[in-house]
């Protein structure tokens, strides 16, 4: 019921149509600017993607395990609310008290606001091999901090987290509102470690107004796993009750990089040399095999210079028919932080986020491309973090990670 | 001409009414997604406010007068043409050579894209004392380096520059895609020096949607000086060709400083305080001395415990009653970037943005604020530029300063 609900929310939202659907009325834009919060799965993973992203990593600080059930008893309540564009819920509203929602988002629209949380490693087993709360026999034998990676310079700064909150609308000063909320509420039990704002998504799943382009100028998203696609979820994204880790079946992991990109040098790459890195043509997106950007590359085409898609084009080492089926539903965001002082470049590159059933999927292509593809000339991850997302709440009653802490 | 032309466009787009006046036909979208780049004055001053902001400001590089007159040339072309949403102008496409555009808002509405050109002091003196391009004659007397102002500790990796670019849209990416490019284009004549992206405006100048809130949760910009008010901004934001330099009739003084917000005390001050801080309530808006957003404060007003808009309320200091009439048109944008490491809290606030026909109109205000203002214990300027903006261009003939170098 819920799903269909949701799903049926994210079509009308989705199709991008809402005026057209509705001749402009502002009751039908409200019922599309919600995303159901509650169903089998977290929304903000399938979800149609929205423009903006705000993403926190928290450090748990408290050692008390009641306290950590509070807050995500808390927090969840806080997101249900949020996503329906109510303020953060409270005592009533008193001159003696501080707001109990911080208000920069009052009268905004949600913009399909969703809020995924995901649980770090260190949730479960920290560094110095204490188990806090009791969750090390409940993490997934799948679920380790990954290990080094070729083609990455991590910053700690940048990087880790016990836990996670993805906010994505297609307003940013929503996404934010909410992120900082959790935040505030957070206070004494958690406390944010590192955050970034997307500005523009690079990935579509299932979007209407065609697939985005990265800071590279190219579309990005075009073989993603597509929102709608049940099949290809239960099979690379969704974790299965029988995957090992009950409380884990319907949800999933999420991988965020931090992909730093050095324009400059880019910018100065003649265009034959931009599309080999990645194997598809610039303004259409389609494969240098093809002519339309949904063509399937043929990877077996050879021309007089040698194979049409480079070995080491990105396409070819990342697609699912060089790594035996393997695929990921990606979701990430482009960044800025402004000027790097140092060097007096461009500080902006891609805040990759992808979802897998199996950080193993991860792994598997990112040691591949980050020793062998051309793409690396250009780019570097610099921040890393690993989260077990629970699967979605079932209403009012629920928690985020209720399986797990009961 | 020109003008009547901009004002129509910016009266569709700030009715906000496009699908409902066109029946949501993207082709009436498409044109009141152009602000019009000619007139006697730059657009993205006096034009409604655009959602999304994306500033840079720029270090000289060359000392050679005619390097800077031909960047100048070359970026009011592209900032012309990508303001109209066509890529920046270039070679014909050849796979040999880099694309002209980097590509990443291909396909993009332009989302009223203006950018908006203004001038360091330190182009006409530099820092040194040198006259680097022979312009120290041109520097209008009351344009000088701002003076030390209480409430600041200025970073000076993120002050100054000698050349500013303001870039607002209603569309992120195409903010983003503006400065980039700019900056490409300046290669070896510029370098960028520091960047800002503003995730949400703060300020209305004659938006619809209603007035916007900043990141302490107050409607910001009530009291501002509204876009189609010609003779407010006559009188307190261009500068007239009798100030005194001839060069800079039409144009005006850009006022940019990067206003850190402490928002985890803020956040902990209950509601009366914060209304106390500003003079105003913050669900509504409204003056404390009233009950609509728009009512006239009035601060002659006297309750049981003294004035009822506080000696030190922002607003009592900051309105043009009781500062001889003064007033400036602010433009400004939340900002975030992440969490401050040093202190575990969130690095995010107002970069505040105005216009004035005299920087001393800022200086004077800041003076009085920075010293007595009640938003002092939450709030500190960081970073700081102050930019003399020409007039604008009249015709694909024209371009940003000829007036100053010719
Ligand atoms: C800044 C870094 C990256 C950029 C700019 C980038 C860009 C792209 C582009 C333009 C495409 C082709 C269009 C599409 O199908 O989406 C693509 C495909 C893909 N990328 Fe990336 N990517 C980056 C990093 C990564 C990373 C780190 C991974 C995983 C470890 C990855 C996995 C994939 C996959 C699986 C595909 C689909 C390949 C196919 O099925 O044809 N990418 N990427
Ligand atoms: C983070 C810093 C600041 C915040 C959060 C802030 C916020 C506000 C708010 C909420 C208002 C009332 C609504 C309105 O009329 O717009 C206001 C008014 C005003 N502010 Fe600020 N402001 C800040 C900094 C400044 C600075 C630095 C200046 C100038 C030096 C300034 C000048 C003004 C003026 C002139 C008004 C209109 C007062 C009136 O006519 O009633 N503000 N500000």
């Amino acid at each position: 019921m819920e799903l269909s609900r949701r799903r049926l929310l994210q079509g009308i939202a989705g199709a991008g149509a809402v005026g057209a659907l509705a001749g402009c009325a502002p009751s039908a834009a409200a019922a599309a600017d919600v995303v159901e919060f509650h169903g089998p799965h977290q929304a903000g993973i399938a979800t149609p993607v929205q423009d903006r992203l705000a993403f926190t990593a928290f450090d748990v600080t408290t050692t008390r395990r009641e306290d950590l059930v509070a807050l995500l008893k808390t927090w969840t309540a806080a997101a249900e609310a949020m996503t329906r564009g109510v303020p953060v819920p409270g005592p009533a509203p008193s001159d003696a008290l501080p707001p109990a929602d911080t208000g920069e988002a009052d009268g905004l629209a949600p913009g399909r606001l969703t809020i995924t949380i995901g649980f770090g490693p260190g949730l479960f087993t920290a560094a110095d091999g204490t188990d806090r709360f009791g969750l090390a026999a409940r993490r997934p034998a799948a679920f380790a901090p990954l290990p080094a990676l070729p083609g990455e310079l991590l910053d700690p700064a940048r990087s880790g987290g016990d836990v996670a909150v993805q906010a994505c609308s297609d307003d940013p000063t929503v996404a934010f509102h909410a992120v900082r909320n959790l935040t505030r509420l957070g206070r004494g039990t958690v406390v944010a470690r590192w955050a970034e704002l997307g500005f523009g998504k690079t990935s579509s799943t299932g979007n209407s107004g065609g697939t985005p382009r990265n800071l590279l100028g190219f579309k990005d998203g075009t073989r993603n796993i597509e929102g709608a696609d049940d099949a290809a979820l239960g099979q690379h994204v969704w974790v299965a009750d029988g995957d090992g880790a009950g409380w884990l079946g319907g949800g999933s992991y999420l991988v965020a990089r931090r992909i730093r990109m050095f324009v400059e040098p880019w910018d100065r790459d003649r265009l034959s040399d931009q599309q080999a890195v990645f194997g598809r043509f610039k303004t259409s997106g389609a494969p240098l095999t093809g002519t339309d950007e949904f063509d399937t590359p043929d990877f077996g085409a050879v021309g007089p210079d040698g194979p049409v898609i480079a070995e080491d084009a990105h396409v070819r080492l990342a697609a699912p028919e060089n790594n035996g089926g393997l695929r990921i539903l990606r979701r990430g965001y482009s960044y800025t932080d402004g000027i790097d002082a140092r060097t007096g470049t461009l500080d902006a590159g891609l805040f990759f986020l992808a979802y897998v059933r199996d950080p193993d999927q991860f792994v598997t292509l990112q040691r591949k491309l980050g020793s062998s593809d051309a793409l690396n000339e250009y780019i570097r991850h610099v921040g890393s973090g690993l989260y077990a997302c629970p699967p979605g709440t079932t209403g009012p009653d629920d928690w985020w990670g209720r399986a797990l802490f009961t």
